[in-house]
């Protein structure tokens, strides 16, 4: 599993609001640092993702202070305003993090609820994470691991899936077709460099009809060849139903049952699910944006109980929440 | 201005998509490396922001190979599908790059436009980016840079605000609020242990109505009390035109002409216009969530030149595209 | 019961359309005076009422004539266009009072139909008519009466409930909390010099935060104390789910579980349903504008047979309408 | 003009929330009667319609006590929000009227602007009160007035067209037309029994399509025939523009250019603008239910100052309001 | 049943798109005319209808030629791009004609599916397909015939009868009874001259209000009167549910119970949903425009083997397709 | 110009609505043949067209009668209501062809309507009818003729460019290129076999991508060819914005400026508007079903006038209607 170490930015509170750098400074002159118990709730229903960063970040906040942490698990469905942690220490040890835990939670619950609806609609297909170049590189290896989290059964990110303990996916950029000038060349190619385990994936919409370039690449390769993959851009129409029953007719016409066809290009759920109430043959589909354009879902933390004794800012209930479903993190 | 510096997981390419690095071992193999042009478009309009840290990324890239780089500037206004960055150089020294720097240029637009729409809306109204709480700390620092970018006069965040070389701006959360018992309490303290520079903004509404807290305060401060912020929950109604309306009189009749008054919670360009159209007496808004869950605007990255020759894949036109508005950056 | 006194305006016709008065002044010196049948029928479904105050106008009209009056009951719900009051007597003895008739049951009706539709959402709950500032003062007894009959509990009127037969129901309004200066100031005056048997009621949002006040109010009377009543005013984001949810905790928290809850302003059939669905802990709901800016059911009186022969006007059918729901009333 | 007789029933506070009449009691005990300032404001713009009934009002309560009251004259047009009246006494001469005062208001005003929105649309049209039938005879002669105030020519009720001090107006019920079995026969009863002065108007849909029976009225009455009214019911199509024209043309080509046409049934705003829009020929028009059916425009009467002293309750400016358009009213 | 008989305009390719002759022609000297199959599908679902009219065209294709031709039948339903018909045969013999099948079967199946529509809606209740006068008179024929394939009990054109081997029905036109001035008159008129099978039905909207007048001609014909007919102008409301209803009340009261009432006039089928789901007494509906309206299906060919070997164009899939309803036509 | 022959079947009255043939049987035994005016409107605005054939029609019934017929324009604009055709004669005369008259020109005009919507929004560039697989061949020719009056410059049909006096217009058939195998071999085909006169059009969407096959296309024919067709199917996105523009780019990059671009396949009025707005190269357009689809618009006639006196039935107005745009056709 993935193994998260909390940079020093974070530590040193460079990355916090700053007015809890300032709060912290004025309770320490003050010398107050009473035993605080913090809760920590989403603003929308979801998948819970980021709590095991957050478990890294507090292990070092209270590496020596008496405390306790709980929480759902990582991966867990959550109801929206659903007490999802609950941090239980002195407030100087981790009253600077809160920036930091809210953060992690929401950009990671964020991608992976949007990833997890389109597993939950694509069923047995595998839905592979494709949106890397759609986020900032700082975020692409949790991001990438947060799709998994929703239930991706890979990425196509390096250190995404170093990050989720997966191999990464991928198939040929159109880059290399352009380089090399035809599909068949580059495919070619691509089957005679890359180890074996490596499965031969080649995309057919560079330069010709995809029902044209599919059986000129499956003649070249024959067995060898694993899938298709579908990328049409939208000026000619972008992935269609027909297209890929089309596809999959003249591939078996010719007798090459055994190629895979591979769908990608602004997939969401909507469209996921048009394939799949169809029986479309699709075999596997790579999602990009629709993860990274989900909206971090926002989490709000507030304090419930200092010294034992329940308070609570206007518009919360003192005292702690009741939910049986947290477990102990910490 | 801001300084970036690539990180190794970048240039090693482990933020890459995992086929751009299968790509150039088999160009590699192949010995191909014509000199490509390759360019870069927005799918929607928007406020272009990360193409300083594509420069340093690009700087060290073709640090000794000959090649050049045209682009727009930080922060200017792109249409949808204008190319914005064109680079001409041998293919292996830059292909590897086409993640992160789609990636850069998706997340910091996005944020920088969403920015810009509150910002004018907002017109002489300082807007100050909160949102440091929604993202993963790891890019709040750019998040917040591209506030800046977009024209927030200040951000929370500290890591942001050294990247962006202005000050962080704060005032006092609930947090310090609820563990002192009091918000006037906390207020002095705040003033009793912070450098002069720093404003004194007390927050008025963690436990009694807002006017009534406010007149506390400054009753407490008098002239050293630089603004109160209206931060009312969504459970109390949130911040509405006739709460500003009132405060204001109620500070005015007290003789606290000289408080200023400062919004926040849930503000986005909807909310901030009803303000600005009523003619509210607000001194400030800070903006979060509606700048962090602004979409990345996707950036598409093609081909459009192979060693002088016009090459494009279906559904582009071959050759560059003319863009007077670029300028060359490297 | 009500007990109705027909006004001597009615009477003489002075309300009534000055068409139906020259009619009996032309049937007179006509000599015509045909035994006639007229039914009424409403343009909506609802509540019927009104039909006591109809009979009380009847019975006098009637008082040496013969002549029969069917209807259905006071309260009971009538369809769309079903008769609902038959009249079959001489016409001069009753022609005069067509617009009276249909005027009563239409503003009645409209009432009593809006209240019904509260106190059906609210259950066991309940509901009372606080609506008399609403509409001019010669119809606030029988306004609050139609609400009565629409199945509120109480109201607010002195002569709605005399007319009703019931006790009126009140708190204490935002002039006496104001000429008070102090919300416990003025509970506490109110349950020094009100007999026993009216219930304090506090009204807690006129100088602070509700919650604070309940507190302090609670406090003051202690077990005396028999309800806070919450109509927190728009501007501070009106009577929400949650501040009735947090209040009730906060006083459980302080020991006070036997003081109730009581909401009004702005109250409608949606609104008192939202409270009900999400379980919300109301022991009362005080509506207002929604029972009087109910419209009047309109009602249309057609004749129907004329000495015992069928007849209509084109768009009616001719003869007696069956409806085995009618009962005689006169 | 109008003369308003306060009736007992307000003046001793029958017809009060009780919970006024309370407080009146308990300032009384207290021997609180500081002098306060009420301001009165609507919650939608409109016509102000009632004051000179709550002149009335308020004469006989302020008549032996030092106090004074400001307004806006009885029609005029008035904001949302905007101060419509203002008192200043000592508050247990005037308290206990509050809800007279609101509800007077807030039904007067409602139907005036109902009427007025009819009347502009009508242009130089007559339009007529039709709407005594809907409203409980206890109001009729205020519904009437209020409509006269905002612009109709003539009502209906004799007992409203009285207040308004105007002649009343009407054609003829169905019920005439019915009990003499033919619409000729029922128009000439009407010219031959009454006064010279009272319009003949036939009501031509009874028994006949409407072109024929308004050329068999014409024909019997010829010069003495004033207008036909058309009322055709809902199951025949209603009164429709093409309806009008064609019985213009009819009446034309038969020579009764003078017989002029008088439209009701149904009529609002959207209607009228119709009829105008196109230009066709009617000569007047009766309107009921829009008008009666108008919610009452709630009023808030909130106090502002106290022996001088600027107060408000939460959610309102302390202090009186400024207003130019005010006059002094008492 | 029908007998249809090609035109000579058809059979020498006169109706065909241009190009079709053109490819003829190119064939012939290139001396091309393999065996080949094409397949016809519609673009959305309905009833099949001109099926015997391709059949007849076909048969004289094919007459002294090798090939076979399958289909639905004649007013089956059919899905959305389902193979209707398959033709295999010499291409030079058929090649021509795809514009005319195409035509014959996009024209007859849109008006089959709009009466279709139409007769499932009025379920017992007989629909006549009266739209005659709303298409050119070459088509009169084979759209009554569609019409009555879709399921009309009978059309008001001779032609049309006469091609479904049927008995055309119709009433009396306005024109009759403006010319003879008097509706009774007119049908007494019908009734003397016309064969006793032809039933009388009256029009009774032309003069008087139809309520009267179908009474007035009911007492002149008595029994032998079969309906009356309710085409009422828009201008007058047209046929409403309340129309039909008092009307049979009328009759019935006055002993005409035998008289049947039949509706037309801008019905569809969602009027005539309205009248059967209110259970009004009509007895037969008139549809034209419905009908005439309906926009043709556009229907497709393709070429899907040639000389036995599976072809299609991009789009489409090579290969006959499967559907195990077609039966064998030729 | 176009010569109309009135068909047989339309002179005996085969086609009629079969009650105008029984009102002529039975006017005739009554003996009655008054001079009747009859006008017919349009039942919306539009283009009307098929006049011709009506005068055609009715030159020939009232060959040897005296009567007048007054109308617009084959080809103007008309509006909704207007009275387009007066006809006074005899009734006998004329009577019988009302359902002809009304079906030539709802059809007729239904279709030109549409046509002109199209032409207008194409502005310079020419729209050809493409419509004659949608409708029955018996009205191919009409439907052309129709849509040349509407404003195509051509037809696909042999017999609609006939009636129309010009020259049809097509390309090449799917079938021809499915036939021959490929696209180049049947364009050189076609090139090799018609006359010099006849445009050589390619259709490039059978195989191939439509750039790849327009290249290769033009590379053989070179200077000889005209155009190429897009008739891309929905399946492969349909011929997009972006695919006409690209095709545009790469014909001229490589060097056949000359070869225009002609575009079909579900062509509309939005669709064309698109093309026009945002400056597409497009070089003629073929538009099919939006023509044929439109609605017939419902013509009325109504008598208005009988032996010089002004009449009409229930809804209309008597006498005639004034129409000074009226020429006279006969």
């Amino acid at each position: 599993m993935a193994e998260f170490i909390t940079s020093r930015d974070v530590l040193v509170g460079d990355t916090a609001d700053v007015y809890f750098a300032r709060t912290i400074e004025i309770l320490k002159k003050e010398g107050l640092n009473p035993v605080t118990t913090m809760e920590v709730f989403a603003s929308r229903a979801g998948i819970l993702c980021g709590i095991e960063e957050v478990k890294a970040l507090l292990s070092t906040a209270l590496s020596n202070i008496k405390g306790e942490v709980w929480s759902l698990h990582e991966g867990e469905a959550m109801e929206r305003k659903e007490v999802v942690l609950r941090i239980t220490a002195p407030y100087q040890s981790f009253g600077l993090y809160e920036t930091a835990i809210c953060g992690i939670l929401a950009h990671c619950s964020g991608w992976a609820t949007a990833a997890r609806e389109c597993v939950e609609v694509a069923g047995d297909i595998p839905v592979i994470s494709f949106g890397a170049r759609h986020v900032h590189p700082s975020v692409v290896a949790v991001m990438d691991y947060s799709a998994i989290i929703g239930g991706c059964q890979s990425c196509s990110s390096i250190s995404g899936a170093r990050l989720a303990a997966i191999e990464p996916s991928g198939t040929i950029p159109h880059a290399l077709v352009l380089v090399m000038g035809d599909t068949v060349a580059a495919t070619l190619a691509f089957d005679k460099h890359m180890p074996p385990n490596v499965p031969r994936i080649s995309l057919v919409d560079t330069f010709k009809d995809e029902a044209e370039e599919s059986l000129r690449v499956a003649q070249a390769l024959d067995k060898s060849l694993d899938s298709v993959r579908l990328d049409t851009p939208r000026e000619r129409g972008g992935v269609t139903v027909a297209l890929v029953r089309e596809l999959r007719a003249r591939l078996d016409f010719a007798g090459f049952n055994h190629v895979k066809i591979f769908v990608s290009g602004g997939l969401n759920m909507e469209r996921i699910r048009q394939f799949i109430e169809k029986g479309v043959p699709v075999d596997g589909f790579g999602v990009g944006s629709y993860i990274t354009s989900a909206s971090p879902i926002d989490f709000t933390a507030d304090i419930h109980e200092i010294e034992g004794k329940p308070v609570a800012k206007r518009g919360r209930i003192p005292g702690k929440t009741l939910n049986s479903r947290l477990k102990q993190l910490i």
